[in-house]
């Protein structure tokens, strides 16, 4: 037994270098970072944490400190799994999603933390030591970009390293789309992954008639063209084009990976720890697409998702998102190759500036 | 246009008589009354309200004050049901359900309040108008309740007026939940209504079981048999043992009432106006209902439900929680002839007796 002495949480509003624009979230000025360091009663420590578009912040840190915090405090820190359960029937009835998962996931990596740190054992190694690199990709968040701008842009991802790019799509009409899809692959070629994404901003109807004049550019994924509430419309979209679809930014529970994998046909799987219950959650969802045969990717948080799409056998892409987490850290995301390399570090191995992050937080409360 | 000027949110920890029990939610001590209250340009007020089990009003609370009081103060106050809409959309990265439903449903009712108010229309009249009042049930959470206080307590809800009681079972063992409903049925005679709720103890298979085993005990539904994540699964319980099935207070979005409708072959439907959505939301699955040919039933807030069931051609039966909301008010549930009777008041009715809470509130900070 190795007794939660304390649980710490600390909520950081973080500036973006220019606003970020995407078909369904609006404008982002900033993001949020909520911070969770525990204190076990054998010494060891552990950080873990989840982030937002600017929304949900406060009430993540609500629900962390009035009610996970009283909860764990004294309760066997070394048991993540079992802790991982309990802390969702601790909240269900406020729960089953929302912002209970991103509460739950903050924790939960701050377990695992500790746990790589006391077994001295790297995050790549704990989710299944696979491999210690993944491919990876840039995923803007563009749509308010003019196309030079957005050209300019796509281009500094390849000057970066990478090989795989992802643009934001979903404008007014269909036809600003496909000019912006067409001039990016014209500079890009045909060797480098490219993906876009809508944000759910399309019907079914819509999304088939997108992805049918997607057609000729060899897209790898078309992300969220819908909802994420209809499984069985993303089967009708991949069903009636042959494109390949990827979701799972919006998916927050186990039963709702379960009817992606079972109902959506999905051609790829994009869990973020940071929602879908942390570590523990991450790595139930992968072992589901292993089961169901899918390349497990990840939304966001590339300093953390390094480590665990690298551990895993069916490992797909990890996107490098434009919130700059990694910047915010002592190692931010490291590319050898077009790859991304796990650390080395015992732990999720993402540890924090924590003078940088108290040097630009927005927040004067 | 009617200019929202001010949002406020308050919250309280109310005490219970005593400490109530059921099969998953651990003991209450207390419940925890989140309110919002609006100010207009045009001089009117609205006020609102959700509630938990003793966890997530901080976060709750955090939500409304972070993210939806900025996003609402300024805009149309009136267009009710595109401010639920906008907010949806506005939080939906950290929502879809959870925390972020409870924050909506507290402003939408506070919305429909003001509405009431300046149309001078009560809520049974706004809600459809079918009638003014409806059929209630008294629901215990009396799981801890020994078997000669479980039959008090029942005997209590006769004795207040009530032809319709419902129990908590899901006790270790299938034969102490038997027996328990026998005594209550041997109790209350053949002609009152009886349900069970098992707050989703049961596995399928348990709660196949379960239902044949209360066969002979004339039940009128079996109330969340199992994880109200598994739609397919209420539909095995129902098909293998025709027991009526009923669930939907833990259900937060239309999306999850549309596949319970369509998948779970439900008997009964029990929104919760607090939750998935306050009255723009309950309006909706009372359509989704109508269309489904289920009656309408509820969950908890006795004294904001009596006016949205009552006002639906295809009524069901209102839930007389034990969180005792309505005993804040200034007009308690009335019931007559075993009927609960809407109020008159325009707006929704419930007018909090703000000494009263400010006297009881159990939070200090
Ligand atoms: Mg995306
Ligand atoms: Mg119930």
């Amino acid at each position: 037994m190795i007794k939660i002495l304390e649980v710490q949480t600390r909520l950081f509003r973080l500036p973006l270098a220019e606003v970020l624009v995407d078909a369904k979230h609006g404008d982002h000025h900033f993001f949020e970072l909520i911070t969770v360091t525990m204190r076990f009663d054998d010494g060891s420590t552990g950080t873990g944490y989840t982030y937002t578009g600017g929304k949900g912040g406060h009430a993540i840190a609500a629900m962390i400190d009035h009610d996970l915090k009283p909860f764990l405090e004294g309760q066997n820190g070394d048991d993540v799994e079992a802790l991982y359960e309990a802390m969702q029937w601790h909240v269900h009835y406020v729960a089953r999603g929302g912002i209970a998962s991103f509460a739950i996931s903050a924790v939960d990596i701050a377990l695992w933390d500790a746990r790589g740190k006391r077994r001295e054992q790297a995050l790549w190694q704990m989710a299944g030591g696979a491999a210690r690199s993944c491919r990876a990709y840039c995923g803007g968040i563009d749509l308010g970009f003019d196309l030079p701008k957005l050209l300019t842009s796509v281009q500094g991802y390849l000057e970066r390293g990478f090989d795989g790019v992802k643009i934001k799509i979903g404008l007014p009409s269909l036809d600003e789309d496909v000019s912006r899809i067409a001039a990016v692959r014209d500079l890009i070629g045909p060797a480098v992954n490219f993906m876009v994404d809508a944000n759910y901003a399309f019907s079914v109807d819509q999304a088939i008639s997108a992805a049918r004049a997607f057609e000729s550019f060899n897209l790898l994924w078309f992300e969220e063209p819908t909802i994420p509430d209809d499984y069985k419309g993303f089967a009708k979209i991949a069903e009636a084009t042959g494109m390949p679809l990827a979701m799972g930014e919006n998916l927050h529970t186990i039963h709702e990976f379960q009817y992606a994998f079972e109902q959506a046909k999905l051609s790829y799987i994009q869990p973020d720890a940071s929602n879908c219950g942390g570590i523990t959650g991450f790595l139930q969802v992968a072992a589901l697409s292993e089961k169901h045969g899918l390349p497990i990717c990840s939304h966001g948080m590339q300093e953390l998702h390094v480590s665990l799409v690298s551990g895993r056998k069916n490992a797909g892409l990890i996107e490098v998102h434009s919130f700059p987490i990694d910047q915010y850290t002592e190692r931010p995301l490291v590319v050898e190759n077009h790859r991304a390399i796990a650390p080395e570090i015992p732990g999720t191995g993402v540890v924090f500036d924590w003078h940088r992050l108290e040097t630009e937080n927005l927040l004067t409360s």
